[in-house]
């Protein structure tokens, strides 16, 4: 049994807190001490990636410190009790399964009378069978032509990850042959988003993809009619383009609109939903079903590495209690991500909403209020865009914000051009590079201007190139990372209550059951 | 002569702390008050765009305080020397005349023996004149054919704000007739970015913009150069195809590789060059010279109420200085803006850059570190897909974070399905009405983890329909906020010096001439 505790509540965070500020990267990332670190300071991850936290602000005790933390939290236990399939969704009373969508970690775990491993397997199968089908033109329109792109309709973790993942490996499955078909989303209940993808569609040779576990999400059926009316429109059967991917009891099962229907179920949380039939069945048919099964071989490698209980050996854990001690001892409010790499362009964007719709809580997992920070801010956009743009503050702004890089040594497309004795692959990994270090050493300048304090803290993912593979264990690395924290901060990082009030309020105002300043809003905006 | 105070120098910056945390908005927000505030909390602004500030922590007596710093700190005779001609980017030793792009609000500048404004309508007309001949065949490719899309390469102002201009008229243009041709950017110095874009267009038909003010960034020329090969492997002569936007001393302006250049100035930061000739000739080439001419009156028509002495009746200057509270005195780090409009979906990014590289600052504009906080981190996404992302945290995570919220009250492209008795654009705008009662008043619940804490302030800009007009005074709106703030910060919001370190560090690892730590990344990234 593990016990669940306040971080507080644990003597090893008072020794952590008693370590506060006592490294100064200024001064331990100089000279040769300072190419020790880079040496010393990193943890190999799976597939060829390595994580480097040379530049963060902790030193041997800082890590021993944390090291403690971890085993005083009992972070490894509660991992292995979740992927054991206890109830560690504690206010929906739900196991937490994420993990066995792309391997087994320890026991099998039976729910609902169905061990959930083969249950996930069947449904990556039937995916992997349909999407064969439609690239083979067994499956095809309804005048006999293959289809020739997919529309995701979904919204939150049904759009964010997967189509993260998507850009992330479009032009690589382009330059490798295994590019199938184009991929497009529809999300946002604003008419102008369904109506901007589908004038920019064949429909009649799209297949749509609508993704809602409840079949209940308001966004997501209203977008469906939208896609439907578009069909009709152009003299075509909707159930003849449409697929659902969702949960067994929903009512979108079994109905007739749909070709067919591929399962999740409520122990998957949306966030953490790339994995599962929601990621496969578009990055099936965009990409081919061999590729998303690599990318799923590159998140269980990661998954298995979180597993270790040395915190030198586990970079989720590391990567998690360097977040911890930024931001409940140090004081830190938001995390920048920052990928060298175009194709993770909306990477940010998903770990977003997997980092502040997990932990961006205030009560722990017994419901009682927490007298400490918990999840930080993300944002991010990649580089070099980003040092054209918000860099300045991160240099030379009053609040310092941990940043949180990723490279490649190699580029997707393997096109590039010479300028100045260098490609573009190696400026931009000269850019990182040097961010790392202007961030940390800062400069002298009798210039106040041209001044940079430095100390500003960073830490970096460095693979041979964005794989289905490595961005598998780079989704990994951070839903555990995120995991972990949550199991630090003690809150339910599986639920999601503050996203229910303005649903609620959104009913009444279109119900007319509105009265005072709400009502006074609904005029302002003409509803 | 205007006097540059610090802020912690001001007698009502004090006032102004000692009124700390005294609205709570779950009570003001209640009830017939609350409604009371909607109705009277509003300044409007041009075009018919409206500000309110309703479900922000502010009463009248905070307002009168704001209006008293807004006097003590001369803001509207420091707009006044901006746009009147003084060296207002000291560091730099500039003019900042992005104003007169698009208007004349004072005084004739004449600099460099030019009368500024003459000047930039000028490059306003050539574009148009060259625009038009593209639209109308006149000027074609090689083959005599005429030009079907736009790139345009460039990066950091050059790219963020044309960027997220071109996506919110993009299908607003489409609806209106007046769309001429898709554009296409180029920006990361990663291969990987210019090869997507190159794969995707018919560079044949392609018209490309090459936009560098000093014609020396690194990043734009090797893009320039990738797409001078992708012309050559096409067989096609790239100086056909390509215009420069750059300034008159470049080495860019007189070349012959290009067919024609526009002109721009060291008087236009790249942040605040969207209506100069950097936005001006990918937005006139994508959808018309007249729909670019629009979106500069709606700018021009909010910089005219800029110049308003009364708070009450200058939203920018209002919004400015209740981020300043917001910032200084509740001590708020960071904003997020949440547009409910698809077509604004990159706006946030622009404003990124807008306001964190203006304001990101530690020193004021005599070069003295100051003792006070300055420019906040500001992130953000489109809503409703923000609901469904990041807003758990903004509702019930442990740091407040002031929102700034944009309706419209209809939709740009007019196709619309009704689904439960509503359309998608009311509940759309139900959703953003709801959402800023829900943060202001919260919810009790005996389950603490249903609990909403409320007192979560935020402002809303509402408009009847994003449009060339609406879009350019949105845009001048917050260009004139983050001015102001600067002011108010007595910092100077037109350099960015803190991106000079990562370019010299880039420069040293490409030419080998590095040691110690900053080696070590090096080879980690095999450079």
């Amino acid at each position: 049994m593990t016990t669940w505790n306040n971080l507080d509540k644990l003597s090893s965070f008072k020794k952590l807190e008693a370590l506060k500020t006592q490294v100064e990267l200024k001064k331990v990332m100089s000279g040769a001490n300072g190419a020790k670190r880079v040496a010393e300071y990193r943890v190999p991850m799976s597939n060829g990636l390595v994580y480097s936290y040379a530049a963060k602000q902790v030193d041997d005790k800082v890590v021993d410190a944390l090291a403690e933390l971890a085993k005083e939290a009992e972070l490894t236990d509660k991992y292995a009790a979740l992927y054991n399939g206890e109830v560690i969704n504690t206010g929906e009373k739900r196991l937490v399964l994420h993990q066995l969508t792309r391997g087994q970690l320890g026991d099998d775990v039976v729910a609902d009378g169905v061990n959930k491993r083969e249950f996930y397997v069947k449904q990556q199968e039937r995916i992997a069978e349909f999407a064969n089908k439609v690239h083979a033109g067994e499956i095809v329109n309804e005048a006999g032509e293959k289809f020739t792109s997919v529309v995701q309709i979904g919204i939150g973790g049904s759009d964010l990850g997967p189509r993260a993942m998507y850009l992330a490996l479009e032009n690589w499955a382009k330059v490798n042959n295994t590019f199938k078909m184009e991929a497009h989303f529809i999300s946002n209940v604003d008419p102008d988003d369904a109506a901007a993808v589908l004038k920019g569609v064949d429909v009649a040779h799209s297949i749509f993809i609508l993704v809602s576990k409840s079949g209940t999400t308001l966004e997501t059926l209203t977008n469906e009619s939208f896609v439907k009316d578009a069909l009709k429109n152009a003299g075509l059967d909707a159930s003849k383009h449409m697929i659902a991917v969702t949960s067994e009891t929903s009512p979108l099962a079994k109905s007739d609109d749909y070709l067919d229907a591929f399962f999740m179920d409520d122990y998957i949380g949306g966030r953490y939903s790339s994995t599962s039939s929601v990621g496969g069945a578009v990055l099936s048919l965009a990409f081919g079903p061999e590729v998303f099964a690599r990318f799923l071989n590159g998140a269980a490698a990661e998954d298995a590495l979180a597993k270790n209980e040395d915190i030198k050996k586990n970079p989720a854990m590391l990567d998690a209690l360097i977040g911890v001690y930024e931001r409940n001892v140090l004081g830190y409010e938001t995390t920048a991500v920052l990928p060298y790499s175009q194709g993770l362009s909306r990477f940010p964007a998903h770990l977003q909403q997997l980092d502040m719709e997990s932990n961006g809580k205030s009560v722990n997992r017994f419901g009682e209020k927490v007298n400490y920070v918990t999840g930080p801010v993300i944002f991010g956009e990649p580089g070099t865009n980003g040092q054209h743009s918000f860099y300045q503050l991160l240099h030379q702004g009053t609040n310092i914000i941990p940043l949180q890089f990723v490279g490649f040594k190699n580029s997707q497309m393997a096109t590039d051009v010479v300028i100045e004795n260098s490609t573009s692959q190696q400026k931009l990994c000269a850019n990182v590079a040097a961010q790392i270090m202007a961030f940390a050493c800062g400069k002298d300048d009798d210039n106040a201007n041209k001044y940079f304090e430095g100390n500003r803290p960073s830490s970096i993912i460095v693979g041979d190139q964005l794989t289905p593979e490595t961005l598998g264990a780079l989704l990994a690395h951070f839903e555990n990372k995120v995991m972990f924290q949550g199991f630090v901060w003690n809150v339910n990082s599986f639920d999601q209550e503050g996203v229910q009030l303005g649903k609620t309020l959104a009913k009444k105002v279109l119900a007319g059951d509105t009265e005072d300043a709400l009502k006074a809003y609904a005029d302002m905006l003409n509803i």
